[in-house]
């Protein structure tokens, strides 16, 4: 491996949102220092980050210059260019989750088979090489047409029930699956080191908005009977122990209307599903993460309280630079925990935070995050 | 006010330590900004605050550029000139706690006179305005000296039991007490904002080091009896009612071993005994900070857990750039949650993180907490 002129980094991450932000600051507690790979100049981890590096997710000299500077890379979303990443690897970067568990996750159709070849429980599903009517009439109606690749946030997935709606098909490279007849979407956050010693939170039910499916809120732990939550806890191991994956995953689960447990996918990163984890858990998912990633001894997964998280998302109508109208009607909400991302710029549905509210009562503490999260106004900000 | 150049940020902080950094990261989250006054390059807080002026905390200037540039300007350390911060305040600077609360909390004579007679419970006391060996036989051994300014974290202390530990005197200016029979050291945290809402966290027990008088760990809440709970937090309310103090501010207590309460000093500003509410509280000192300097609701102190947290220090015999060699046996200790403060330089003593343990029994809590800290090895560093 070239040496650099920099000094070695601690962390590298690729990508710079506000999962590498929030990564970040957990690794200065530990006293490490970060460097992040992101194309914007203002990405939300920038100003936390020791250096940022400004270019995109598949440039060669920058996936070079941050893996070559740091002692171990990692990711804030599955966006690096695998081919490139493993190059780097092969020349002795230290990178996890590993390039290779990245592009098994990077195509829906290549995980799915990858899930379905482990034994685990996923819907009946097919490539699709071509959007052809037959293609899906052949699989079958209801169905769920996902695009392989660059899907996220309910983005890149379309159902459709019939041949009706067949004008919001995917036109992008494809799969199809069944469609499970959802009662419950869970996750389950999964740390794992090098040496397979896993840890494994407590089940959290999702709740994704209807239309956008992106996720509105969750509670934790899931109110579920035992078995089943164990029964999800251990599914979650069993994907990433599949995966020989080294760092903090999350995966979403569906509780059918049978009470049978499905893998729907697996993200290979802090996950927003984990942020309740910051107030409500031993150790947050960051910290785990770092301890996975550095193949330190992974820390407590125990509940501190039942718990819930809402997002906040960039509203309606409002495409700029923008700020909250006044903190007060939020802050009033009992036990409301704010968390800004200091994202300059809202659009519609960009998660812009996330409120937690801890409680012994999941329902209680859900139904104050929505409330603190109703009193959250975003207007536009004049730029200085 | 002379208008600025500078964009207006929200907050300012005179002093750039491991307070004003934990304020700081806790400000971004509210998307709030903040400016550090501070005489060193490398503060703790710098790299987090958008600006750092640096200057020394009785720089004209500085404090000036400070006031005019922020919306509120708020202290780390209780060191700020009080005289020339009285003076932006009268030209129209927002400054909490107020000048005049800081000018009588920062002369331990002036504060022990106030809280006197403001029918607090205070050791009988006496001003010392020479330290001849016949003023101290004339108020009676044992005595305790306490320097009038400047002293911290046992600086400026000293206990005189006779005549014989008259080598031991102080020579600065300084003020005599009456030694109390202390059982139990206590504080309590109260917020209160410019309208006199106020919130008070449980009580805190403090276990300083027997040498140093350092705070050395901490248990939350402090186990005791209800009625004596109750009584030290009203205590703590009412010390900061009768200054008309707005911010954060920790209220040292004794109890002595007849069961009764003294005050023993204030803080005015985010303390040490408050970092245990990071994780164990609904809303940590640094936010409820924030939200009292601002004019916001305060939040909910519940406590989430029961808890124990100990400072981590830099250790005897290394005063130079310093690293902890290995992470693994600290992280090892189940729930043990460490805070870094980013410095680079140790010295012996010098506070350079703490870790803080959450669980239900509190002596099971501190034992981790010093376990983990007694794991956690300092050793120096090379520069790059």
């Amino acid at each position: 491996m070239t040496a650099s002129s920099q000094p070695l980094a601690d962390l590298g991450i690729v990508g710079g949102g506000q999962l590498a932000r929030m990564t970040a600051e957990r690794a200065a507690k530990l006293g490490l220092k970060t460097v992040v790979l992101d194309p914007s100049a203002d990405c939300a981890a920038g100003d936390l980050a020791t250096r940022h590096i400004e270019a995109s997710f598949d440039d060669a000299d920058g996936l070079r210059e941050l893996v070559e500077t740091t002692r171990v890379t990692t990711f804030d979303i599955e966006a690096g260019d695998a081919a490139i990443l493993r190059q780097l690897e092969s020349e002795g970067g230290k990178i996890h989750p590993s390039p290779s568990v990245l592009a098994t996750i990077q195509d829906k159709l290549v995980q799915r088979r990858f899930l379905a070849e482990h034994g685990l429980p996923v819907p009946r599903f097919e490539d699709l090489p071509n959007a052809a009517p037959e293609a899906f009439a052949s699989f079958g109606y209801p169905l769920v047409q996902k695009a392989r690749h660059g899907g996220y946030d309910g983005r890149g997935v379309a159902v459709l029930r019939s041949a009706d709606d067949l004008d919001r098909a995917l036109t992008s490279p494809s799969m199809v699956e069944e469609q499970v007849a959802i009662a419950r979407e869970l996750a389950a956050l999964v740390a794992r080191r090098p040496n397979g010693d896993s840890v494994v939170y407590d089940i959290v039910e999702l709740f994704p908005d209807d239309a956008t499916h992106v996720l509105e809120a969750l509670v934790f732990p899931a109110a579920m009977d035992e078995q089943t939550h164990r029964a999800a806890q251990d599914l979650g191991r069993a994907a990433i122990d599949a995966l020989d994956g080294v760092g903090i995953f999350a995966v979403e689960l569906f509780l059918d209307t049978n009470g049978k447990l499905w893998v729907n996918e697996i993200s290979p990163r802090p996950h927003n599903a984990g942020h309740v984890t910051i107030e409500a858990a031993a150790t947050c998912q960051f910290e785990q993460h770092l301890r996975a990633i550095l193949d330190l001894p992974l820390g407590s997964t125990r509940a501190v309280s039942a718990a819930a998280m809402v997002n906040v998302l960039g509203p309606a109508g409002l495409d700029g630079n923008a700020r909250v109208r006044e903190l007060s009607p939020a802050l009033e909400v009992p036990g409301a925990r704010l968390h800004l991302y200091g994202k300059t710029r809202s659009w519609p549905g960009r998660k812009l935070g996330h409120l937690t509210v801890l409680d012994p009562d999941p329902d209680t503490a859900l139904e104050r995050a929505r409330e603190a999260r109703t009193r959250l106004e975003f207007v536009a900000k004049e730029v200085a």
